[in-house]
């Protein structure tokens, strides 16, 4: 490295750090490759800010968006936007709810950090065959901070090919297709391998979000932000993960995703 | 009660129980005013369906709608459908974040359950003092089944005049206005009073929504939906309330809300 991209970073890693507290490249073992990641574009955009691009398609499941957007868009330095082929309404894998994309593809090509939500089997299979997303998944990807995913989100960021040989996570029920996109399924609420960071189902957004606010911030942050949100989870039940639940209900979840698909 | 009147009301019970497994009416010690409250309406419409009404305004908070939502709408017989003053695109507490209403309030002349999400300041103080809104909430409530609020949505039931004399919750830095709206703040990630259900902040949501999927269609269905959102929640912080934050910790929580706020 030369002395004047030593000092480039040095400036950058200073921008961002006053714009984010604890400092988004100060953060964990990955500080160099998110350094090299960020000079790369050779500045970001406005005072330190870190831009989250949260990507929708028609069947995604609501709850794996909103649940990071709630942790990260408080996050002093980050905007969150929603991002789809088209902009404009975008309906859940139930069909009951609609999103709004605040964006298209084609007027999104830079992100710190990208967030890829799954969705119902119909959805989450139709964004894995379509290339323009997956064309756009690896742009972004290229000059990201942190690529991430929520459940059977991982599913489309491997058919983008970037998870190949890689440890992830995804949807309890969905983890043996994670061989198929050349990934190796690894047991956690969320996974970090380098700057992809993959997230198991649905409400384990909210966990890999607080972990994502604490690389982008520091811990004292992210804990603000879990107090924020009142993150004191007490379900009524716990039978949360197929290994807390029998056969019977693993059969009867599954069912009723099914029958509620669209 | 006279036997036709008795006679209108075993059938309902049936019907309702036929369509959601373990059933409506059935479960917990509020049975009979629930039976009577279906009743009032004469018949429930379409085959034992519930209909879960969740009422937008600008700057709400997306979780405490999307958490509720995403447990319950796949309950067999549920179906969810977003309100608001008028149907289309509603802003979140943050102003980054669109859902869609999918009706308007004065095309929603019932609910089997309606639930109220909290909001920012400016949001949840406007909307306590909508007219319109408040008429409605009332007017849903005279025949629901459920009425029910997450974080500060508390605060609209009892800006409705709903909450006098009962115990309920809200968001945790929100509790000294219960007392206002006439209401004895109870700690509890969700508090039961009659047919009202009050939920802490923003994810105390989803705990909630676990709890009315239980009452709604029986434990069996409830576990079920746990697992089908993956609910095995292992935040990496422990911070999640007031009484495990210091006053630093929560006044960093408040500003990083206000900062974010429009």
């Amino acid at each position: 490295m030369t002395g004047k991209r030593r000092d480039r970073r040095e400036l950058l890693r200073a921008v961002v750090a006053g714009g984010l507290g604890a400092g988004l490249v100060t953060a964990g073992g990955t500080s160099a490759a998110q350094a090299e990641s960020v000079e790369r574009e050779g500045e970001l955009s406005g005072g330190g800010s870190v831009r989250v691009a949260v990507l929708l398609y028609d069947g995604f499941t609501a709850l794996d968006a909103v649940g990071p957007y709630e942790v990260l868009c408080r996050v002093p330095g980050v905007t969150v936007t929603t991002v789809a082929e088209k902009a404009g309404r975008i309906r859940t894998d139930t069909g009951e709810l609609g999103l709004v994309a605040e964006r298209s593809l084609d007027s999104v090509t830079r992100a710190e950090v990208l967030l890829v939500p799954g969705g119902g089997e119909r959805g989450t299979t139709t964004t894995m065959a379509n290339r323009v997303v997956l064309d756009w998944i690896r742009h972004i990807h290229r000059r990201s901070v942190w690529t991430t995913s929520v459940c059977t989100g991982s599913l489309i960021l491997g058919a983008a090919g970037l998870l190949r040989g890689l440890p992830a996570t995804t949807y309890w029920a969905s983890r043996s297709y994670l061989a198929e996109v050349g990934a190796v399924y690894t047991p956690g609420r969320f996974v970090e391998a380098g700057k992809i960071m993959t997230g198991a189902g649905v409400s384990a957004g909210i966990d890999m979000g607080l972990h994502i606010a604490a690389r982008l911030a520091g811990d004292e942050v992210a804990q603000a932000m879990q107090l924020a949100v009142e993150y004191d989870p007490d379900p009524p039940f716990d039978t949360g993960s197929p290994e807390k639940a029998s056969p019977e209900l693993q059969h009867l979840a599954l069912r009723l995703l099914a029958d509620a698909a669209v």
